[in-house]
């Protein structure tokens, strides 16, 4: 695969002194998914773990259900294709993608979803498998932090991570947001990891898409060092999903579900 | 129009105490785009100045070349659509979207451009209209900062600015990075505002996709506190653009096209 990063002149100025140096910058690859030798979709990404990036963006979007559905996979690096054969892409899931969904009740209900392949993908998290203290969290995501060095060498990517209550079990990163979760998915479908006593990292804000992302991956806990958006905690909080943000020094904002965060009494 | 901010409650938690307060949420608002009324696409976005960010956005697209396409334009809010109806949009364009651009050149040639609408719709900036020094930069990055009330208020939400040599003429903010630029994008086109002669600032990272709307509205420098890709940069030696990120306290890098960056002689 090509590289995550290359190295590159720049001029670098402080305190209005210029000198040239040699700077590490992020890689930004573009590959395009085909199903069956159709052209299907067309991703940027950070170039590593694109199988299982492709993994997870195809449960994600419904177009398969299970690891096992995928036939064949293969990469054509050059020309910047991923080939997928599958005896069953879903037809049903596939009409659908980026299709608005509209909600059928009136009109002041709430209106979460946004897509109709997430109401249709995304779980509802009803358990309460996993405990957390404010503690775990805030250990969590230095842990995140601290394993994010390709971040450290060139600040352009996010970071998200599958973790157990006292560590991290896998970390991916990517440029883009979405994608470093679609990793983690994809790793999990295809080596059969448990998830739901796991909980999710995150570098970046919580969008919905995030949170869907969460959903579907089907984990009960969300961490980030940022905020999340109004239409993310509609979906957290009618999806059961403990979202937890502004992870920062000795302090987090806990926003839904608070019943898995364990607090001290006074 | 909805709010872009909300008030929630929330359990904050610092130092292990825990105490329910009140919190400011950026909100994040699902628009579809239908052109003569079919359905065109669906935006996740910050609602405000939703008309200037569908028409920058239709035209960094290609679907419309010049404001005047657009023989009218209204948004239905309570069901989240925007309508647009314009006597020709051009389907040589519409075909396109989201379409990999293939290079026919031989392999070992770059390949900046990922989708045919971006190569069709991008501008080439030769020319030397802006002249900026480092200072002007950090300025002009501070003032972008200065103004991001909502991102002070949210954490949520990135900031873009067309400016002046010495000051910001227009900032938008979004909780999607590129909407932010279509909202510029589209207020220029609207307003019929010179841009050969203007900077873009912007609070995020350069990736291909902020390049690329930086050369579709014809800008010749992009300032970033943050980081650029490797294919944002490769896009803008091609395009003649000039890229200075990590612009922070005292210092700043200069990725590509130094010559619009007057830099003292020692």
């Amino acid at each position: 695969m090509k590289p995550v990063e290359i190295k590159r002149e720049i001029i670098r100025v402080e305190d209005g002194i210029s000198e040239p140096v040699e700077d590490v910058i992020v890689t930004e690859y573009p590959i395009t998914v085909k199903i069956n030798g159709e052209e299907f979709v067309t991703m940027v990404c950070t170039p590593e773990y694109i199988e299982d990036m492709v993994i997870g963006y195809l449960a994600s979007e419904g177009i398969i259900r299970h690891y096992d559905e995928i036939k064949d996979m293969w990469v054509q690096e050059k020309d910047g294709y991923i080939h997928v054969k599958t005896d069953k892409p879903n037809p049903f899931y596939q009409q659908f993608q980026n299709k608005r969904y509209i909600t059928s009740c009136c009109g002041g209900s709430r209106q979460g979803f946004v897509f109709i392949n997430d109401k249709l993908t995304a779980k509802k998290m009803t358990e309460k498998t996993v405990i957390l203290t404010p503690e775990d969290c805030l250990t969590l995501m230095k842990k995140l932090q601290q394993s994010a060095v390709t971040f450290q060498n060139t600040g352009g990517v996010h970071n998200a991570a599958l973790c157990t209550q006292n560590d991290i079990f896998v970390s991916r990163m990517d440029i883009g947001r979405h994608n470093a979760l679609d990793k983690i998915y994809g790793y999990c479908l295809k080596n059969g990891i448990p998830v739901d006593d796991k909980i999710i990292a995150f570098s970046g804000r919580i969008s919905s898409e995030i949170l869907l992302k969460v959903a579907k991956i089907g984990c009960e806990v969300v961490l980030s060092k940022s905020a999340p958006t109004q239409l993310a905690l509609e979906l957290a909080d009618e999806l059961g999903i403990t979202t937890v943000g502004f992870i920062r020094h000795r302090s987090l904002n806990i926003y839904t579900h608070p019943q898995r965060i364990q607090l001290e009494k006074e």
